[in-house]
């Protein structure tokens, strides 16, 4: 059984159909992965994210490595069995963020807390200012250690604005960290079991040469997977889309495809899926819930997300999105989650993270019927 | 049907076995009720209270007038529809929130924010500072709105440490303030749809004469149930002990016992099941929870609780408690939950609340046992 077998190929698109096959199951793409930075995705907990569908679950490695820490993790026998999730993970390798919670520091010294040389990444911890080190080594034997399905090589994730001069020199450490970390990832031997496989990360910030030269690099090499990694990706919607066009004739139909960072807004997620993309992830829709912004079919001022805690809503008796089959809307109305709100009570927190997860994962379930059935295009212009 | 009916007597103790009929369902006594202030017991939501097998929930009458308002809650049919909870509701009359949340003010002006006189209790909103007042007749008619099955007179909540002549006067008024509720209550025509029924208050602090004198007066008085109230009730379970010994001799024994506030320890409920009581609440299993004191069947240092922040649960795969059926221990372990707490992740939160609520449940459900097979005195030396 290959890793990644493609269903279909639609028509009128770059948009496909495939499946993630894993020891701990497989995945069908495309799949919004919940982020969960703490193994746990905020205010819920791991047979929640079951009831609502997801099949893939992400890990912070950087937030991991800080608290519990790798050795506690592999001790229990991995990530799985400490947060009592049997479905796949896949972690980050920290890169991201090493660079977005710590000031950059170039070798000369200047800047904030972080530093970078061939090495690796000296850092700072955001909890406690202690110093740590991440090398393209130590990221992989972490990711090892905490025992996702899918660990992710060790890049340096640039920022939007950056100089070409320091894109392509970023890039190019990033391709030789990605060399490291095939490397190093041969010598893991199955210590908890099960395969873990390893995806490579296209960087080169916002010019079309270095993207598609990094998209050559990385496709060349052994990996399981591609990402597309930088600022930009899922943070700003034309540069993705524009980054998915040129990288997209070099990527290999026969590899998953995974934009990092992808799914502020539902819509975001046909946009990544149009690129040809298989696997997203983004923080927002469970931080959105959290301030009380929960997705809706329609769109309210541009955006497909309502504020429950607007008074409208107080004595609105729908569910947060009518039809949804979410826990969340066959339970409980717009009133109550607005009363929720309002009395700053944690349930409400939780309710809107189940209703904003489940209606993405619910929206790709409907993008693979609409792919399989070549009406894709038709499916991303009535959303 | 009787409203409630006497099981069986234990035969060596003053402990008990009832039913309490509502419209909502039964209730078998003695009964630990999950505190839900806010129309939702924090962090937790309605079917999460049935899963742990919650069969009767409390309301608070003065947090529920501040936010979203009686009326809001009236016009959608009611607390249970609101919160979509089908099972009994009990709520307060705000009587204990309006003392404790605001400094008493005599007559004379002396004092803080709240000023009681004859006609009733002016009070200021801990949220923002707003006047408000409640009156026997607006309690009842604010409950009425708020629609639990079993509502409960406005009383004045004295402290411990006050002198015998202001608790004389204030049990006096609490007596006056009684038969005014009750004349309020039989204009009450079944808004909802179901009946709701009324539970008396004794108080007389912690002087035995007043306590009698107290309890004969609110049983001569044709309530449903019998409540006893008072700062020391559950906060110091010596001088509860002491009350509930005072005044059982007094209580009809065809009308259930609510003793207000018991349960800030598990074996404080034994000792108030000991003491003849059928009902108890208490917002410390749910509020311990939030800070990491999950409780447990043996002693740790005096109390049934350990606090989960140790360092000594960092790598202890056992569960919560071991042999506990609740579904946080069913699925994770102690290391997981400590983390959980170090990272401050609300999922902590969430599954110790639901294990500490779980928890007095189960163990009432094992005293009801006990008693029916009239050994419920061994059971409590055994606990």
């Amino acid at each position: 059984m290959t890793f990644f077998a493609l269903t279909h190929q639609d028509k009128n698109s770059r948009a496909r159909v495939g499946v993630i096959h894993t020891d701990h199951g497989d995945i069908h793409t495309p799949m919004f992965m919940p982020v969960g930075t703490q193994a746990t995705v905020k205010t819920l907990d791991s047979l929640d994210l079951k009831t609502l569908g997801a099949e893939i679950i992400l890990g912070n490695t950087y937030h991991l490595h800080l608290r519990p820490g790798e050795d506690l993790i592999d001790s229990v026998g991995g990530l799985h069995k400490f947060m009592n999730w049997n479905r796949p993970i896949l972690t980050d390798s920290g890169g991201f963020q090493v660079f977005s919670l710590g000031e950059q520091k170039t070798d000369k010294g200047q800047g904030g807390l972080t530093r970078i040389d061939e090495g690796g990444v000296t850092f700072q911890s955001h909890i406690d200012g202690s110093k740590h080190r991440f090398t393209p080594e130590s990221a992989i034997q972490t990711q090892h250690k905490i025992g996702a399905d899918i660990i992710m090589a060790f890049d340096e994730c640039t920022p939007d604005a950056i100089e070409k001069k320091y894109a392509a020199e970023a890039m190019e450490r990033t391709h030789r960290w990605a060399k490291r970390c095939l490397v190093e990832h041969q010598k893991e031997t199955g210590r908890h079991g099960y395969k873990q496989f390893i995806f490579g990360i296209i960087q080169g910030s916002n010019y079309e040469d270095l993207r598609q030269q990094s998209a050559r690099f990385i496709c060349d090499l052994n990996f399981d997977g591609i990402a597309i990694g930088g600022e930009s990706i899922g943070y700003n919607m034309e540069a993705t889309a524009q980054i998915l066009n040129w990288t997209h004739p070099i990527l290999p139909s026969e590899k998953p495809r995974y934009a990092m960072g992808v799914g502020l807004d539902p819509a975001d997620l046909l946009i990544a899926i149009e690129g040809g993309v298989d696997m997203f992830d983004c923080v927002a829709p469970t931080r959105l819930a959290r301030h009380g912004m929960v997705f809706t079919f329609e769109k309210h001022k541009g955006k497909h997300r309502i504020n429950i805690r607007n008074k409208e809503f107080a004595i609105d008796q729908k569910p947060l999105e009518k039809g949804c089959g979410c826990y969340t809307c066959q339970n409980y109305t717009r009133s109550y989650l607005h009363h929720l709100f309002a009395a700053e009570e944690i349930t409400g927190m939780r309710l809107a993270s189940i209703h904003n997860l489940y209606f993405l994962i619910n929206l790709v379930k409907e993008a693979q019927r609409a792919i399989l059935e070549d009406r894709f295009r038709e499916f991303k212009a009535s959303f």
